[in-house]
């Protein structure tokens, strides 16, 4: 803890798609996130607009288990919607509430190096996992008071793109950088937290330990779609990451606080 | 003289649609510049996408001058497919060829400013004209050894994104880099270089002073699509750049060497 204290801390901030899809909400999260202090990253999702583009395009969708298949025209379409058009967006709101943000998909500046996702019973298409974090690209960014904004595609480092996963490219990046800094991730999204009961937003669980965790888990109370994220933020926990909360993207300043969200913890 | 071969060199290199849209050619282009020793920044232009993406979208697109009319749904797609589709191709491309690219719109880190185009006659829409260039940035990323990658997208600092001229940007872009570089500027394209008559590629006009360029176009022996690319190159010329060449994008480096192509010169 002694060394840990000695480093800066650093924020690493995922919004999910839903917001993105909302103008004025967008705007008012960019405004809330440019007025933290301190060093910051943040990760989008893609939202609804690459599954609406590709119905107008005439291009079908297909989804298994919640996971888009990406084929070579879904792959441009989600490049053109996320590293184009969602990510130069929120640059641009950034830089409009004076932060310095500088849209990266993995392939920029080789950050974030993926390999195609390997499955024996299921063809993902150009669906990348993370290999590897470029922390020394990320430490000069911030250092130099840049506000990296990830969108969520990576490249193979052989010219391939590959459609990633932003939770985990969250992750990936807050276990790297937790050797540097005093990382803090933080998952936003349309809900108050974890809920006891996912359609009643008064049931927000404030502390999430990994065995309280495992117990809803096993009792089914847990909703499917945050299985996912909750796995994916006890495994940063695990990796060095100092502090994981996940909160609504319309009051991000107290969910960075503690005072609202739910805060993931390890087993004391 | 003395003080700029005290500074170190910079090629800016314009490549334009053609090229981009022919994925052989483009790869080529690509592995070429790769092997070019030194600082380089690769502006990219649009190619036929954004064009062929609106009609499949059935958004009707306004032409005037050679000019695209950006309008609000233009403005989203030559976002999503300068700034998405083909900037993260040429990164991920150029990166397979060890080359550590990162792509930039000018709201990235603040590069290129721009102001919404004023014309009393003609409302051109979300269209920007080049204010200012953040040197600063693009110095720190060359330091670093990043081949920045430069979609025809910018900003005005309030959060509006506009379509801008790509030729437009690469000679500002070397015009503010001259003071801290001796800066070659290389417009490529699909013609050997500027013809005397278009129609044959063995009338390369292999150096084009001012003098000659201003007799050529009084009598209307400039093709009118490479004026605006000229009277550029002249103004970037008079502005500290050293040395601008205008050739084809399938010899790259004859055309760096200026063993192909025109080379643009001052009046003796």
């Amino acid at each position: 803890m002694n060394q840990a204290n000695s480093k800066e801390n650093l924020v690493i901030i995922k919004i999910s798609g839903n917001i993105i899809d909302d103008e004025a909400r967008l705007e008012s999260f960019l405004r809330e996130l440019s007025a933290v202090p301190g060093h910051k990253i943040l990760v989008h999702g893609g939202g609804v607009m690459a599954t609406q583009m590709a119905k107008e395009l005439g291009i079908g969708q297909k989804m298994i288990e919640g996971r888009r298949i990406t084929d070579k025209d879904t792959l441009k379409i989600v490049t053109m919607v996320y590293a184009g058009y969602i990510n130069k967006k929120i640059v641009a709101l950034l830089q409009a509430n004076k932060s310095n943000a500088l849209g990266l998909t993995g392939a920029d500046g080789n950050c974030i190096k993926a390999h195609k996702r390997i499955n024996a019973n299921l063809d993902y298409g150009f669906v990348g996992d993370v290999d590897e974090v470029n922390a020394e690209l990320f430490n000069q960014l911030l250092c130099d008071n840049i506000l990296p904004v990830i969108a969520p595609i990576t490249h193979n480092g052989e010219g391939q793109l590959l459609n990633t996963n932003a939770d985990t490219m969250a992750q990936e990046i807050a276990r790297s950088l937790s050797d540097y800094y005093n990382v803090q991730l933080v998952y936003t999204f349309e809900k108050l937290g974890v809920l006891l009961n996912a359609d009643d937003e008064s049931t927000v669980i404030t502390h999430l330990p990994y065995s309280y965790y495992q117990q809803l888990k096993s009792k089914g109370l847990i909703f499917a779609g945050m299985i996912p994220k909750l796995d994916n933020a006890f495994a940063a926990l695990n990796s060095g990451v100092q502090k994981i909360t996940i909160g609504s993207a319309d009051h991000l300043t107290s969910v960075l606080n503690g005072k609202s969200g739910t805060t993931i913890l390890k087993d004391e």
